[in-house]
């Protein structure tokens, strides 16, 4: 056989870590949702809301247990009183049942490098699945009187440390926000410590408007008159 | 008759004007009592929020109508929900019939000049028996999540001009500890504005502890993505 007739050797694939100008991209996605939480999400709950206390340096206030929690929510219809939407991951995709009052939002995300979550199995909402709870927002009504109707007052907003700055806390606080809409309230409002300038930040690229000129007053327990 | 069987003549009375050491001091009593308002409550609250808005200088934010008001509040049994305590004074003695959801909070005050409300009549809730009413506390749960059980926060506290420095801030925002410690509630809270000199000496005489450390975020009307 002459020479000629053979095909042309097969060009090797690069390296991806050799090609230093064109990394290749992985695609990685993570199905998320937020829904609604209900009793059966106390144990997730109760410890994101004691990694939250940590985080705001705010440990010696925090009392609560897994049975206060219980006792003290999910006694009203959802929006009514105290409410939580809870944002579960998973990189498979959801298979998300309607809920009545409030069908679950999901979105998908595309990661270029693996998430690592060290706290996955602690988190499982649903292991068979793949399903984790990596963050909540709880809000209830309030009422602005000069707009005499009520608003939404976000208590807490927390996503998990390894799922930061991917988009879920705005996806959490535009929940509120729409289900704001939905019922025809005049406002989401929220508060947030002047030194968490992340948060602040995060807040004013939202287009929040924060207000310098207000301050928080309590009476809590032996100050009560 | 001899001159020494005559009585002494008698002293006069002093003239109070002319004994400027020891003034006479007047006693006018005050009967004040606080209870839970109702719809037919509107038209005076609804006027009181407006001198509110005149007061903090936030009348440009100030949309509030009787009509919307109606609306909005008294849908669900007090303390469940927005909720509000109404003031009222009388210069008679005040007859209350016990309410079964809260039993109004009566109270003399004394006072030595006489006090005039130029707003009298306007704010009139029963004329016949000279009740008027003299200023409100608007409250509603919410959910200090690290004690995690219900506190109250109060959105409005206001007493009209002519009643103020007389100690009914005092006895409504009371009511609403009170009220809180009753339902074993932990905490009371509200907002001030940082130029409120005088409310903020007041809240801290009560011994409110003030937080100067968070800020108030909020999306409003167009800015709710």
């Amino acid at each position: 056989m002459a020479a000629a007739a053979l095909p042309p050797p097969p060009t090797p694939a690069p390296e991806p870590s050799m090609n230093l100008l064109e990394p290749t991209r992985l695609d990685l996605p993570i199905f998320s949702r937020v829904r609604l939480a209900t009793a059966d999400d106390v144990p997730h709950i109760h410890k994101m809301i004691h990694q939250m206390a940590v985080f705001k340096k705010l440990t010696h206030l925090f009392s609560a247990t897994e049975s206060s929690l219980t006792t003290t929510l999910f006694n009203s219809p959802p929006f009514t009183s105290f409410t939580i939407f809870l944002l579960e991951v998973s990189p498979n995709p959801l298979t998300t049942a309607t809920a009545a009052a409030f069908p679950p939002i999901e979105r998908v995300i595309h990661l270029d490098l693996p998430l690592v979550d060290p706290e996955r199995e602690t988190f499982f909402s649903d292991k068979a699945n793949d399903i984790t709870v990596a963050g909540f927002v709880l809000f209830f009504p309030n009422y602005p009187t000069f707009l005499a109707k009520p608003g939404f007052y976000v208590e807490d907003l927390f996503v998990r440390d390894c799922y930061r700055r991917k988009g879920f806390g705005k996806m959490l606080l535009s929940a509120v926000a729409k289900q704001a809409v939905k019922m025809g309230y005049g406002r989401v409002e929220w508060v947030v410590l002047d030194w968490n300038v992340n948060a602040i930040k995060f807040y004013e690229e939202m287009v929040a408007k924060i207000h310098d000129e207000w301050r928080i007053c309590r009476l809590t327990g032996r100050t009560i008159p």
